[in-house]
């Protein structure tokens, strides 16, 4: 079966992913219209995942950082979005496998993004709860709130605490922000929520693997953050890795044992697989090997930008770092260079402008490495809230974001504490399951 | 087992509900003080019925119409909340039991409300999508948004109606706001949203067993909504029921079948169940009868309050309109007399007062019959409006949906077209689903 979209005399580009980088380049290509455009994806939403945390933890709704594709490309034509699983590639046909049926293509990018990596612990991927989507996001949100609620009925000490304490894996921005976010959730929302309970007793651990938090950033940042969080009490535990994970019981390598049921992996990220590309085309951490036109090595016409995209350029020997940055950059390039294919003209390389980096740990606490200027607290943290504005997409997002910051920032409180999930409780079935 | 809830020196009163009734109830006896107050409920948070076709429709946030319950009583110590089904009542030993263990009363109040009334047809309750919770109103959207999806793909004519026409069952207010929201969609919202469809196609049905719309209401209001649902091009088929649906095609008894996979089930409710009842205390619609202190018929300490319950007046010889209103009243009238009851003071009986009904059908169009006033219109959608802005609980909620009102009513959008379910895509072991 072929996928149902008109043929047309432009060159077919299909995109897959619409995260960062693919929406990015699809945006710019729908503009140029020299191309059909086809945006393939899972979810027929982009999704902001800078804002993961707050969506977990019950500061933000989802439709706040998730924007319907669909929205983003209501005025242009020759743009087809599908909202489907690609099963493989086939580059020696031009074809993608996709749950609709075949879809040709003239050029392809993967745009595929990285999934959690749990470091081939199969137990720990079926325990822990990754954070790589706001589905994901949710699912913590209430799983955390359910926690506490069986809490209420459990009368031993140790099994109680077992519910309300979380470890968190991974000093990375996602780690931290969400350990931090915790904290503030323990100190001014749990103690009103459930008197009934001593939240003094929570616990929040924060395990990372090196012997810093926020490897990436400068030693300032690092340092400072680590300071922010021992500040909101979280537990940090650095140079340990866990190593077991039972449902019940947290085992690290130096022997310690934490009682928590809830481990929240932000430990790594691993290239999202896709079946049919060359053996040599995989290198480190699963990405996709491409050269500075992010065409993938030994294939025609296909192209990969973002986090599956392992590109190697003069400052950066070991590849990009994966984050929005890089994928936009790499986006608009791309978008660029196909210009210049349709115009006959010379391709340009890529060039990484790192343009800084920054994490939030909680109120008037975060920290921001720009080039030429480290700062970190009350200020870092308000241009932290500015650049995620800014970067959010669509208007009424910016403001109900907004909004709900300073509503949360006045109030001390996170207001969307509620459990709910779509279902049809009486008949249960899951034929309608859509 | 036993509940977790610590003995007091207090009559303790359980209501078991947290709808309009019950959590009025909660909050006037939490502000008295002279009892101990238990909630229990399935869910952490209160919801705002009038409201739940406005999420279905992609309109609202869940969040935005429902109200954590532990946030309503913060200040009330005493007031215990518990997330957990109540399995049957056993008034002779004065106890509940719940899924998380036997709970004792002193008083019971049973607001447990009405489910949706299938009228014993197992297949429609099995495929029609009922519309009393926030969760199948989320449901339905996402049902909706990926039906269309869908149909995308799908290339025969009949196949493709099938998945975009909607069938909703039943005129009253829920029946006919929901038709007139999904008449407006198709006007405003899909033909943007999937310029490679024709939406025109695409036909929305309401049918109604009874000879008009909002029999509940006055003349003017049935013949005015009519109207407005006709010039919204909603196919309204009076006098008609519908017998059977399969998934595929629903069956009407003039003879005539739509080809239709959703239909929509606002027909009628039905009383919630509870185990343990004596058999002479349920009567028609399966609601509890009560005398004029909502006392259940028979019991002692065993009070029902709201749609559950059927109290006959002179005014009201057929029982109360199963309303937020009635529930509303009836429960400051308990709390009221329950306060009596601890001063010792005499019991005075319920007496309803209508303050009017309303309801909507779309942008400027709405009915409202008031006492002695009834008006439809323009002037008539505000008033609805803000009526209903005015009793949503939480002056975030408040905020929120007046912005997310406005924001739709400009830029005749509703922007929250997102088919988010919250998950652990990586792992899918349902043990660790909350």
């Amino acid at each position: 079966m072929k996928i149902n979209i008109p043929e047309s005399s432009k060159k077919r580009i299909v995109i897959v992913g619409g995260g960062f980088g693919g929406l990015k380049l699809a945006l710019k290509l729908a503009r140029r219209k020299e191309y059909q455009v086809v945006l393939l994806d899972k979810n027929n939403y982009h999704q902001f995942q800078p804002l993961f945390y707050q969506v977990a933890m019950a500061g933000l709704e989802p439709s706040s950082i998730s924007f319907p594709l669909r929205k983003a490309f209501r005025k242009n034509k020759d743009v087809y979005i599908r909202v489907t699983e690609v099963k493989a590639v086939h580059p020696d046909r031009k074809q993608l496998e996709t749950s609709l049926g075949i879809c040709n293509y003239d050029h392809l990018v993967l745009a595929i993004g990285a999934d959690t990596n749990f470091f081939g612990n199969e137990k720990i991927a079926r325990l822990a709860i990754p954070m790589k989507s706001v589905s994901e996001a949710l699912f913590l949100r209430n799983r955390i709130l359910s926690d506490f609620e069986k809490a209420l009925s459990i009368t031993d000490f140790e099994e109680r605490q077992g519910l309300m304490d979380i470890v968190v894996v991974g000093g990375g921005p996602t780690g931290v922000e969400v350990s931090g976010a915790l904290a503030e959730m323990k100190r001014y929302v749990f103690p009103k929520d459930y008197p009934e309970l001593n939240t003094d007793e929570i616990d929040i651990y924060l395990v990372q693997g090196g012997p810093q938090l926020l490897q990436g950033m400068s030693e300032e940042s690092s340092r400072k953050s680590l300071e922010f969080l021992t500040e909101l009490d979280v537990k940090v535990r650095l140079n340990t890795i866990v190593t077991d994970f039972d449902g019940e019981y947290v085992h690290m390598n130096d022997g310690e044992t934490i009682r928590a049921r809830k481990v929240i992996w932000a430990a790594g990220v691993t290239g999202a697989r896709i079946k049919g590309l060359p053996d040599g085309a995989l290198t480190r951490g699963n990405r996709i090997r491409v050269n500075r036109f992010s065409q993938v090595a030994g294939l025609e016409d296909v192209y990969a930008v973002g986090d599956i995209a392992y590109m190697e350029e003069e400052a950066y020997p070991q590849g990009h770092p994966q984050v929005a940055q890089v994928a936009m950059q790499q986006a608009a390039q791309l978008a660029k260079n196909f210009s210049n294919l349709h115009r006959e003209k010379e391709l340009l390389p890529f060039s990484y402008k790192d343009l800084g980096s920054m994490a939030t740990i909680g109120r008037n606490r975060a920290v921001v490495d720009l080039p030429r200027w480290k700062f970190q607290g009350a200020f870092a943290w308000l241009v932290w809230l500015f650049v995620h504005l800014f970067q959010i997409l669509g208007v009424k997002n910016k403001v109900f974001i907004f909004l709900n910051w300073v509503w949360n920032y006045v109030t001390y409180d996170q207001s969307l504490r509620l459990i709910i999930r779509p279902r049809v409780p009486k008949s249960g079935d899951v034929e309608v399951e859509p």
